[in-house]
Formats: structure tokens, C-alpha cells, sequence
């Protein structure tokens, strides 16, 4: 039986597990019988009713012939990176959902998984429960890809939904999304953008084939967006949301990556987007323009992106990685001075 | 070298066999080295350029080694139901954008794949370039679908789009919708509904596992719409659209289907599709709630669902059709008294 091995045993990890259990059924007509051999976790969860399949040492997943797969839901660079790179060398797949890990070491990992007959995949890495991923590497097969626009982080669209309709002052609304759980105690991340700039890093080098990093994205976070912005925007008819933007010129080499806060027009498709939810417009040269929504996290949302890769790779009899993402160097991206104002989607 | 057959050169096969070349590179390294060696069409076209290829007896397709994959873009039942089986019981993979075909004999073509280890795939049937049919197949494997709400038609809902915005009758709608080329002559299977209740089914299938026949589905058209009732709709909040609606209720093995104008109010994510444009709503286990959004008909659109289908079969080993569709009877369906007024999405 070709068995999965869980890395990481927080809430990513729980959801995983849980819907595991609940769907095993629809799982194994998909991808046949299988079952969670061992959770990885530094912690004793003695109350859990999955107690039992609790490991702390790694080598017993590595040195084990019966696992295909495994789901690496750690976060973090360490040990996250090295377990990767340990299984793929030993030709057992690995999903995802760190973006961290992706956005950083994406190209490696990828062309690794290749080397070895192995997958990589990451599809709770960007947008939570929306198959951006997929939707990119295989769906659009026969499309140049212009342009991405997303809200990529559903804390930052939380925190403006409820400063536009409820008037509430950034600080409040970010004390409440903390209470309800959406946004860590030290909400960094997200509130500066690094998690958006992660996340479009991605989904630019999915579409354009090119390794982009993080750090060469234009980042402004939402921080000093006030009340008074959003009563200007709301008189001109828009709202206010961080939107990330990757472009490409058609025959051009040079790409455009931002994250930012933008004036987004009523009229826009992205405009509807509230609250948690996720959004990612796409522009294709045979397509056109499509746009993906759902929820961009959660316990729940978050395992059914991770669940779906790991159908993928039991079912593969080889790598699922069809392109491989090329090192490039920063002078790929077009640099843009700081502008007055925020940029509009109109 | 494994080659593509195309089956119609109409305009789906015309955008096809064009958007094929405009991104052959793209494809190739997809999909390895390939090429359209036959395009089989009862006319000649002694004005295209690749008049060469085209052929009228079909045989030299069925019989040829080196077709790995036919494009079935003929539409209707007779001959495309004879000649796919034909192909797909030489092994030769079949991908079509016959909405008719699949609907009808959706089950016992994907059966008649598996059996003989290639692929009937069907992306370009249902939601135009938005890739809702890989979707439902692969990127939800662990979840129970629950419900899916679409605005699968393009025609009429660029007619309602224009009784809305522009105050038009029905009638001169119509004549717009034809003379921008969006509707056909005779404009039946649009207006009444057919169409989009081909599409649920296929929807409904995919997600349900169970074969649902368009025959079975309660379908009512647009033709009564009036401006009257557009302006009723508006003073409540509210637009009318064609939706087409499939769901099954938990532990539950009956199906509610239906296709007919429904109140949709403005804060619904499908208030805002537009003019030719799809949507298809899905509400599942895990992900909750999705919207995938994008060109529902048109050349190039349809070619990018037609090419990635190419692009899959192509790099496949085996079938690609991951679930078959169990044969049911129309006692499974929920069956509902048509109601005063219309129905209410909230």
C-alpha cells in the first residue's frame, strides 16, 4: 500500500488529517487504498485520537518503503528544506502549502523532484483552496500569460473590508481579525505584504517559467492605509485592497512585480472580493481573461488543496513537474520609483 | 512522432488549428515535439493555408499510427458519436468540445477510454476557456461537492446583459446578440435553455458521479423575460439571469437540477458576470465555497480548452479519466412544481 506521512502537526497539519479521515473514501476510489502511516511532530498530542501514528524522528519517513508521499506543513525554511530535499532524493513526493519554502527554493525543489521521478507540488502554497496552481501549470497549456492580479492574503482584505464597512480605525480591525483568529500575534507578514509578495512570486514563476524572488518585489503593506483613504477612494467609487501584480510584455523579457495597496473601482471584479476570501484574475493570450475566487486559508480550505496534490502524487507514476522554473537574476525585473497616490485597477 | 487529428473546421477547429500554431513552442515543450497532420472536413478550403491537410475520408485517421490524439470539434451526434468511438477503440484519445455528445453519452465514452487506455477528455465542452471540467476532476479529489450554480450560457446572458443596461426589448436583444455573432440563426437551444442544461448535466455528472441526462432537467428559457421584469428586479436589489443549478443534499442520493431566470441580488458573486461571459459557482466539503470566471464561448477561448486537452492526452500514458460516470435513472431526480415568481439567489 502506498502510504503518506504528515510533517507538522498544527493547524495546517490537523485539517490535513482530519479531512483525511473524513473523505478516505472518495481519497481511495481516486487514488487507491492508502492510509497516514506517520504524523512528524516535536510535540506529544496525547489527547489526539491520532496519538498513535505521532513520530518525533524523521528517518524513520525517509527509511520507510511503504511512503509515497509526503505533506510537508511545517513552514519555515528549517528543517523544512533539508527534509525536502531528503525525500525527493529518495523519490518520495512532496506537497506543500510553504509558501516560504516555494517562493525561496522553488526552482531547486522542482527540478530535484524531476531528477528523481518525484513530484513537488504546492498548491496550498498560493491562494488556499483555489487551484491557482494547477490552473497555471496545466489548465492554461496553450497560453502565453500576460498578466496575474491577485489578493493573495485574506488577513490584509479582512482588515480593509472592515475598515471600509464598518469605519473602524486599521488598529481595530487588525485586534479583530487577531480575536477571530485570522491574524497571528505578530501579524508582520501580512500586514507589510511579505506573504503576498511570496505568494505573486509563485504564481509569476508558474506563469512565466522564470525563478522570481521575493525580495526583488516593490512591497508596500497596508499599514498607514486610513480611514480618511478609504472615505476618498469610496467617493470616487472604489475601494482599497492589497493587490499583487505580476506583467509580462509580450515578447519582452522584462517582468513587472508589485504588491500594494491599490484603488480598486466598483466595477472590477476584484472589488467584490471581501473579507477572507482570495482572488486571482488572470490574462491569457487564447483565454482571455479568467478570474479564480475562494478562500485564500483556513483549516479546512487549506487541506483540500493539500489533499488534492496528494491524489495527484499517489496516482503519478512519475513527476507531476511538467515545467521547470529557470534561474534568472534580478535585472529581469522592471524597477519603478514610488509613485504619488495608489496605483488604480480600473 | 505522435500527431494531432482535427474533426471539423468550422470555427472551434479553425481557432484550434490557429491558436496551435501561434503557440507551438509553448506546446512542444509541453508536450514534446508534435504537429495536426490531417484536418478532416466534408469541404475543401482551397484559400487556407493549411488547405493541404485537410481530408474527407476518415478512415485515413482511424488507420494512421501516428494520430495519438483527435480534436473532435464537429458538434451534434451523427457522425461525432460513430467516429469518436471508433477512435477511442484504436486507443486513440479523443478531446471534443460537443457539449451534446458528452451529455449524451458522457458515461459510456469515458468507459469505453479506460478500457482502452487512452483519454476522452472534454475541458472545451462547458465554461468556455475556464477550466471548471479539470477542475471538478482533479483539483477537488477530497471533497463532497455539494452544489454548483452557473451562468453557463453567453448568449443569453449578453441579451439580459443588454435588457438591463441598455433597456432593450427581448426581441431587440436577439437581433443584436446575431448580428455581433454571439447567437446563431436559428437561436433555440440558447434561449430555451437546452444549452445550459447539456452543461449542468455535464457539471452535475462530473461532480456526482452519476450519469444526469439533460431530458431530466426542469429547463425554462428567457423568452418571457419581459423589461418590466427587469425593472422589478432592479427596484429590489437585484438582476435577472439564466442559472442553471445542480445539487445533492448530504447522505442524500436524489439531485436537484434546474435551468431558468432566477433574481439574482447584487452582492451574489454572479450578479457581476457580464455580457458573454460564464461563471460557475461550486460549494464543496472542504474548499467551501469557489467561483471560477471567464469567456464562456468564442474562438480563441474554446481553442485554449481544446489545446490543453491536447496537451494532457498527448503527455498521458494511460486515461486520463480519473472517475467514471455510474448509469442511474431518472428517479433520482428531485422533481419540483414550477413555482410563482422567479427564483431567489441570495
Amino acid at each position: 500500500m502506498r502510504k503518506i506521512a504528515i510533517l507538522g502537526f498544527g493547524t495546517v497539519g490537523t485539517g490535513a488529517v482530519e479531512s483525511f479521515y473524513y473523505h478516505k473514501d472518495l481519497i481511495e476510489k481516486r487514488a487507491g487504498e492508502t492510509d497516514i502511516k506517520y504524523i512528524l511532530d516535536i510535540r506529544d498530542f496525547p489527547e489526539s485520537p491520532y496519538k498513535d501514528k505521532v513520530i518525533h524522528d524523521f528517518s524513520l519517513i525517509e527509511n520507510d518503503p511503504e511512503i509515497a508521499v509526503a505533506a510537508e506543513l511545517m513552514g519555515g525554511t528549517n528543517p523544512a528544506l533539508d527534509f525536502t530535499k531528503r525525500l525527493l532524493k529518495k523519490g518520495i513526493s512532496v506537497v506543500t502549502s510553504n509558501k516560504e519554502l516555494v517562493a525561496r527554493h522553488g526552482a531547486e525543489l522542482i527540478s530535484l523532484a524531476k531528477a528523481n521521478g518525484c513530484s513537488y507540488l504546492f498548491e496550498a502554497s498560493t491562494g488556499g483552496a483555489i487551484p491557482i496552481i494547477r490552473t497555471l501549470g496545466d489548465s492554461l497549456s496553450a497560453n502565453v500569460i500576460y498578466k496575474i492580479q491577485g489578493i493573495l492574503n485574506g488577513t490584509t482584505n479582512f482588515i480593509l473590508t472592515k475598515m471600509l464597512e464598518e469605519q473602524m480605525t486599521f488598529s481595530d480591525a487588525l485586534k479583530l481579525a487577531q480575536d477571530l483568529g485570522y491574524a497571528e500575534k505578530d501579524p508582520t507578514d501580512d500586514i507589510s505584504g511579505a506573504d503576498s509578495a511570496r505568494k505573486i512570486c509563485i504564481l509569476a514563476s508558474l506563469a512565466f517559467g522564470k525563478h522570481i524572488k521575493p525580495e526583488w518585489v516593490r512591497t508596500v503593506g497596508i499599514d498607514r492605509v486610513t480611514k480618511e483613504d478609504m472615505a476618498y477612494a469610496e467617493s470616487i467609487g472604489a475601494k482599497i485592497k492589497l493587490v499583487a501584480v505580476a506583467s509580462k510584455e509580450p515578447d519582452s523579457e522584462k517582468i513587472f512585480i508589485t504588491v500594494e495597496p491599490h484603488l480598486v473601482c466598483n466595477n472590477h471584479q476584484l472589488s467584490v472580493v471581501s473579507d477572507v476570501f482570495n482572488a486571482v484574475m488572470v490574462d491569457a493570450s487564447s483565454a482571455g481573461r479568467l478570474m479564480f475566487y475562494g478562500r485564500g486559508a483556513g483549516k479546512l480550505p487549506t487541506a483540500s488543496a493539500v489533499l488534492t496534490d496528494v491524489c495527484a502524487a499517489l496516482t503519478a507514476d512519475g513527476s507531476l513537474n511538467n515545467d521547470v522554473w529557470e534561474d534568472c537574476e534580478e535585472d529581469i525585473i522592471i524597477k519603478t520609483d514610488g509613485q504619488e497616490g495608489l496605483p488604480i485597477l480600473e
